[in-house]
């Protein structure tokens, strides 16, 4: 019997929950480890663990409500996790340069994604998207590399997280402008108000979370009853924030890395060991999570599978010009940082393009 | 306009997961916290707090396959965090005791549904279903309240413990027969294949999961390079136990508490801590789940309504008097304090009986 029938067959009733939870979670353990011997980075290897048992190739597990809500969740603790580790005012101080690396890291994938769709013969609405899904964020990636490199404190880190939220806002309104374009109106007082409400959320929380939070967490444990208050008003927190983010338009990871942010200061050493217990259980489901979504079936066609390695390539390469142009004032050293450390948020692009 | 319609009206799409996440879980911890400051067991709390945010009363919130994955998952690391606090040898001592127990309590609240029933003048059949539903377990709270209580290195708790496991046990064999005799025949061999089976499972892996554990756990964090592989190994373990004790025919919550029993002698601090994380996290979301699934409905017939509170107090009584019997021996203080401790796993039978 095949081992993929006889996992459907089980895969509904009580069986179900710890059946996915063992494949992702055993799979893309297994495949870490197994990069981490051959000296590859160990989320490389449960992303494409996530490929391997998904309906692309082994077809153990199929995307379900569960599966993708516990890969949201990930993320969502990967960044709440990173923001734990960044000082806000440190995080204020390069708001310039990493403005600036946004800025080009927008502007130069997404005028390469379009000028290569426009060559390759395809209509102009069609470029102008895959273009803008070049533009699209893959911050968790990025902090999970920084996190388990133990490079959260570098300035160059400091610089491509700032910058990937910067992004995210950016990438928002490209968006919204690229549907407006397509449906042939621009409106413009529209988005001008998502805009601000987005840079005002940002802004707020990362200024003056973290003094409202230093004036209520160090009193939670003696005022509450319940046990492990500081835990759960961290917890709290987090889904309120994160609920924000996308009610104003932005996603939910970055309402998530605020909410760490706003905590980073006040909080203690039990706080982050408990989110890290959750985090640790969470992101194999974030990074398979990834890999059950790509589709190999775009390459079965050689000249669609040529143009997805085309645009992944200039995905890689735009990226990399223009947040290392972004950074540039920084010296060449720190440039060449910053402009790799953008790279795999390039990768989503990927998958979009596929689809 | 009415919350609940805000809500979800904004209950698809990206906002789904953050804001489920954020009801269930501040609504549970503002309970709990009301309940502890009135002096009332905050786990009580936390079951009301889902009534009022489900279907029955506010209507905020829905059971979803996504909130029922998460009370599963909940119940599965209490019963984790439980195992991980007892030794198996110490469980073993009280084995006699526990299984005394725990026959009298499935024997006792049978008796005492099937009699309730038939005296009100339902049909024989329907006697029988109550009868079995009465002796169905709710291990999950009473091991949430001996643990919140301090109280899992008593002699009285171990007892509780071990003849909860057994109970499931036997609670499986009960409704195999029950089920058997409602469809006319009774399938004798396949029905001790099943109890041989279980019984196998639970005493192979508590006799000798402790002393393989111990082999492998200390050399794990040497010889495997991915991070937190201690932390992994348990969760894989959680997992794949679990998913064993679904396929043999007892509850998942059974191989997860296996899982930490096994683990509870090799494995350090540290897991402890990451596991408490996702514990904490979850919790509340068991706890509410069962209030989400409770249905206020039955209530509203008179007749059922009298029928519902005379089978609880059936139920709380039936297991009481059940269980301090068998405990009998352990003198007139232990005996009431297990017959107390066995009472909250009537509750469930409360929900069966609405339903």
């Amino acid at each position: 019997m095949h081992p993929a029938l006889f996992l459907s067959l089980a895969s509904d009733g009580p069986a179900k929950i710890p059946l996915a939870m063992l494949i992702v979670f055993v799979s893309a353990k297994l495949m870490a480890e197994l990069f981490e011997r051959i000296n590859q980075p160990g989320i490389v290897g449960e992303i494409i663990a996530g490929i391997l048992i998904g309906p692309s190739v082994l077809n153990f597990i199929q995307p379900s409500e569960f599966l993708t809500a516990l890969s949201d969740l990930g993320a969502m603790f990967l960044l709440f996790r990173v923001g734990l580790e960044v000082r806000s005012s440190e995080l204020m101080k390069v708001g310039g340069v990493a403005t600036l690396v946004a800025c080009c890291g927008v502007i130069v994938p997404f005028l390469m994604g379009w000028g290569i769709l426009l060559l390759w013969g395809e209509p102009s609405n069609e470029a102008i998207f895959v273009g803008a899904s070049m533009v699209a964020t893959s911050v968790g990636i990025t902090a999970q590399v920084l996190s388990a490199k133990g490079l959260l404190h570098a300035v160059s880190s400091k610089i491509i997280l700032a910058a990937a939220v910067i992004d995210d806002v950016l990438g928002l309104l490209v968006l919204a402008v690229v549907s407006s374009l397509t449906h042939g109106s621009l409106n413009i007082p529209a988005l001008a108000l998502t805009a601000l409400l987005a840079v005002g959320f940002t802004v707020i929380v990362a200024k003056w979370g973290t003094h409202a939070m230093g004036k209520v967490v160090p009193h939670v444990d003696q005022k509450l009853r319940v046990g492990e208050a500081q835990f759960a008003l961290a917890m709290s927190l987090l889904f309120a924030l994160s609920l924000a983010a996308v009610y104003i338009g932005v996603a939910a990871i970055v309402g998530a890395f605020l909410a760490g942010l706003a905590l980073a200061e006040s909080t203690g050493q039990r706080v982050r060991d408990l989110a890290h217990g959750v985090t640790e259980l969470l992101v194999p489901f974030f990074l398979a999570g990834i890999g059950l979504h790509v589709s190999l079936a775009a390459f079965s066609n050689p000249r669609n599978a040529m143009l997805a390695v085309i645009i992944l390539i200039a995905a890689i390469v735009s990226k990399f010009i223009g947040c290392g142009l972004g950074a540039w004032g920084l010296g060449k050293a720190e440039a060449l940082r910053v402009g790799v450390g953008m790279i795999p948020r390039g990768e989503v692009g990927m998958v979009v393009a596929q689809i």
